[in-house]
């Protein structure tokens, strides 16, 4: 974990969340990605906490953030997206990134198709929120924020 | 629904939850179940919602809450504890409530026994958060806060 | 079983059936559970049998009918809602009372979720009725008033 | 579904039903198929109801009578024996039909071997009865009898 | 069970055994039906024991065969074929039938598909050949015409 | 397989096909099976391949015809409907016909209740096309006059 | 734990307990459970442990005792009968106790359903008996006698 | 979906599939993707469609190719190969574009190990086709080109 | 295999076949294991084949004697008993042997528990003879001898 | 059974029980197997119950001894360790022995791993005892010790 | 296959194997995956083998470098991490290659989660060599150059 | 352990290894078990290694013999065979003997038989290697000559 003076959290987004705002909307909504991106920086800001967002359909390119995650910042919000139910690759750089996790859903993934219940993420967050839409960004991000102010106070 | 001018939200838990802060501290921390619901006053204090907070050991208890809640709330925020996984009963009262739910665990469910991963209550609730430990409760309550006051401008 | 002159037959209802009527319509129809227990008195008179009719969401508040059931009636219609699928106590009960018992079910369980498919009834039942709305439990009735009149014939 | 003054309802039987009261009397009673099929007679006269009384060996004639029963009955009462547990084509027929369905077994199914507890006819049906003997029969006209008489009265 | 002189068994054979000799000769060698019924004749008349021999396609017809030996033969030697493995129906016609029963097949079906590992026949069979080619049916004759021997000489 | 001089394909079809046009037309569309019967003989008109076109309920009748093929014809297009999921007879008699088989299905068997994913002619048959309607019998037919005239050519 | 000078065991029944010795005497033997009370108060008496005694059909009442027993007692022995199937909140609540805990049941469990093959309680436990009769009331107790001698020893 | 005058079908290609040709030709025949290619450019024009062919062995670039076809091209035909059986994010991909899609597989996975029997692409399939070689691709675009004039027909 | 004269087959006995006679005389008759070797000494000598008769209740024993009769008999006729369902290890003595081998069992196990059901034996077994008593050894001896004499004719 | 004045109970011990104090003691305790048969013998002393006491790694030999019990002792306790879960061969040497049989082991076997919590030897069990340590051979001794002080009193 | 005077094996290793050293350290050793790569080639160079050396965490550019592989390579080592337990793809490309392969895995995968228990790659492999730290590729290795060895002196 | 100067391992095998070189020479190749037994000595020569070099087809041979070891042996290298997928009791005897242990098959049984992949040994072994023919033999002795080395070194 880097050394900074306020706490950097990355926010990855995995496969098809591009397209957010215009897809499905019965079931996700009409923000955009580029909307949700804008609350986590303003939740951000609110807390004094940095965010770096990203999106990707790659595997390989989320598991490369992670492995750039885990020298130079404090936590990680991760939405895998269709990458929570297949990817163990994901799972294993989370779990070798020693960082907090919390994993988010925009949908509650529970009251959907079966092979959605599995998740490889869940085993190593902290924290799994789902079915709040892009506010459980937010709260992921409060969580974070919350845990890495009390490790500093420890320190 | 009641039609009261501030919104009133349940927020019901299940059983062995009054032995928290003493029972098992190295998983579910030491806050006992009254800071927590001192945290949900405060929360909903801020946020102009009402609150009702109730613990019990017994099924049909929480279920007849469930039905009064029925008339007379806006929404519920449940832990449901060990009933999580047996009660069909608990998941028909909030389907038959109406009412939008948010179901909250302490810790995070998915990293314990195979028996904690089925829940009758996650087909039935909006959203589901977990292993955010007492903050569960406050971003369940955002949660609802910002669902019935949409609802209430739409009216 | 008792010596009464009448036959006496407790008809008991399991958890959430107090909302009949005001609880999804489209499934459940309009009908109460006054409505239910009226019918039930009506069919007893025509058939000469005594009517005991109850309701609890409490498991053991059931349990406790049964085993009273099992000195003083002599049959049991029972619809055990939600605690069919999770209840072995009232099997038990149900088992020890010796009585003969018919299960009662409003809706075609065998076309809901997959958690309703399981019973822990209808190994002990005699008779089994869904789909049929409230007329399963005349039904029910009828069938008992045969069986208690034939044995009584026999005697 | 046709238009007579007096509605028709066919009851159809399944095979071996051709040696009831002969077969393992045991479980099935001694009744035999003649002496149900004058039962359902005499309940169709008491309601009004026109019968069709069929039963074969071969599951094709069944699926042949529910073709015919498509286009000049207004429901069926089937007893499809051991067809109920292998024959998709059968319940393929019955939603073909689009007619109210009612299943009857005679002995409760939930008490004998496990590849009885599967039906392909359940899933179509309206109403399923077993364990009441060839009462079954006659619940299942007075529910089809029912029906039909407040389809009638709508129109 | 009948009260003829000398006793009768029927050999009865299910779908496709018509095309034996000619289909999948690696499997089931180059024998035809029509030799197997000259050797189960050959047989039954050195063990005093006639034969009533029978093939079909039709699993109706199977079963009608099965109803008309129970009233008429002493026992019966069935290769049910590929009906072992889907119908209930010739299992309960069997058993109805009250008659002893073996079960024959040409090929090892436990060597074969999974779904050839079941059969609905066994159960009701008192013994079960399989493996032996055209053999299985002489070892079958054999069994029942000592075990009808037997039952002879204990009347 | 028989020397004609243009092939011979039969095409058969399962149980409750008579009913197509006026079945559940949501899933299986308006055209009935004398359409489907038109196309499939200008279809083999345009490939020079004559057609032999059947459809019955009795599982027996099909078995019967695919062994009347067997002798005659070169080829087979088979919808056997309801029978697919549970026929190992129907299965065994393509099996020894040792002819090119084509499974069609109108609808996309896929996407409906899981006992319609299990098929017992899939295993022997060359092709299995489902989900394009009627057209899947003309994508057969092609399939198997391209096979028989390069046959043809290598002879 | 409480500092009492002899150790105090809480002795727990769960439900249709209270029918014992009328109830299926073949399988549970003539004994009521005032007759298991008396032996364990003998058994106590002998040992120099205290008992406490209680019974009842509530799922939530035995939750309440074990958490009481939880600040007074030094041991639990338990015979959760139907709960420990279904019971997750009894086994979390035993859990939460830290105290010794022995499981008992009269009957062998493992010679009867499979759904009594399942145990919430048993993972919980030290020491689980069954199919001894009421001795393994005895047992438990001086299993319990001998743990907490010898951790008084040590202390 | 775009407003050009003449159709644009989208032919998408899995991993391992530019081995094609050369990999298993036992199973997967002699021709080369360029051969498929070729042929679908052939159909293409002969049936008024325009075509464009991509193949690549990233799960990623598919998923990007498929966000593209969602605002240019008017249908899909896809061979996923591998990725059928483990990508829910191309599946999310295919059903957030809102096209007709259609699935090719040149063999009949059917008749292959059991991990080829799941498909993640086929509950949003139109039609899935399997076993008809690079025919297969033929027939998707037949359907589609029908499909697409139909639909052009009712604007 | 060795280059006798008159052929030697090996019968082989699993593990409490020496209580035969003794042991649950309702389901395996009271002939004793000294019977049926002197049973198999009789048929051998009228089908002119050698007999090696042995039971073991050691595994390794039994895998012993297969070794031994890899090199010096024609064929083995095995009751593996208990080990049927246990043992991989007898399998794969049975295969390396290279002989022709028949399975044979007193019962039916099929109509036994379902742990009886799994055998692994029967995959190397020519034929299998379950339920005809101690005549199953006389059947699968009919059939070596009559195999082996074939085998010879051939050389 | 033998007919001794004193009842003779026969002490079994299945495979690795002779490394007993030596191997994980934190499981296992350091009570060696000598300390075992020494408390057995104490026991037995004390009851009027004579002693024999065994134990071996192989599994016929087991077998022998229960057959050789059979004949002369009154009861079993067994301890089958790593065979428990293994063998249906001393499951069936227990059944025909026809003896009181107590199944005993150290540790609570359902807190360990899964394939331990299958047993063959349970259902011929009279009592299981299991997590007691080496008292379980104590209670098993008291249990067989009344039992047959009961039957002697009968007879 | 290559031409080449040396044998060529290509080392690839899968997703997070960059951070080998850094990775939990208790799991996976300290040495890196340049130390790997430096052993690789020392044990190439005694064995007289050319190293090609690569890792990716795309799971597309190792099905490319098997492409690659398939036409200048003699044998793969492969070490696919997280992608052993998901990827059919690169199943697919491995058996596509037709190359020799060793599937290696530094630590032992049967002692750690159920999900890294299968394995898409070991249908393919020749070899499977898994706990034995980086020693596991020199294994591999050997058993490459020996294969080669043999192949190149049988020609 | 023992204090020997230079390191002893055993090399123990299994069931039917016996016939190495003549059974199924397809699978096993033509080496035999004394071959296997040379090899190990030369390797064991050169490492610096005693061995000791067992087979057995009996399972309570090779527990004692792990007994053994356990008291004079560095390690052991087994290839249980058979036994491998159905002793438990080996399994407990290697963790009971608290030495290193390789598990060696020699062929790659992951593409055998499904029952072949379950191995009561992976779980206690630090190395696994299979489908190396007996080199995995040879590595097995140099990963333990390692390990025992870098022990050595390290006291």
């Amino acid at each position: 974990m880097s050394n900074r003076t306020r706490p950097l959290v990355w926010v990855l987004n995995g496969p098809n969340m591009n397209l957010l705002g215009t897809r499905e909307p019965a079931i996700y909504g009409s923000e955009t990605l580029a909307d949700v991106e804008a609350k986590c920086r303003r939740v951000g800001d609110a807390l004094g906490v940095d965010i770096r967002f990203h999106q990707s359909n790659a595997e390989h390119q989320i598991i490369d953030w992670i492995h750039q995650a885990r020298v130079e910042a404090h936590g990680i919000v991760i939405n895998p997206a269709a990458y929570t139910h297949t990817s163990v690759a994901i799972g294993d750089a989370l779990r070798a990134s020693d960082l907090p996790v919390v994993e988010v859903h925009l949908s509650n993934v529970h009251q959907r198709e079966a092979f959605r219940h599995r998740s490889y993420v869940s085993a190593v967050a902290r924290c799994v929120i789902c079915g709040a839409g892009s506010d459980g960004y937010e709260y992921g991000l409060r969580y974070l924020a919350k845990l890495l102010g009390d490790a500093t106070e420890r320190v």
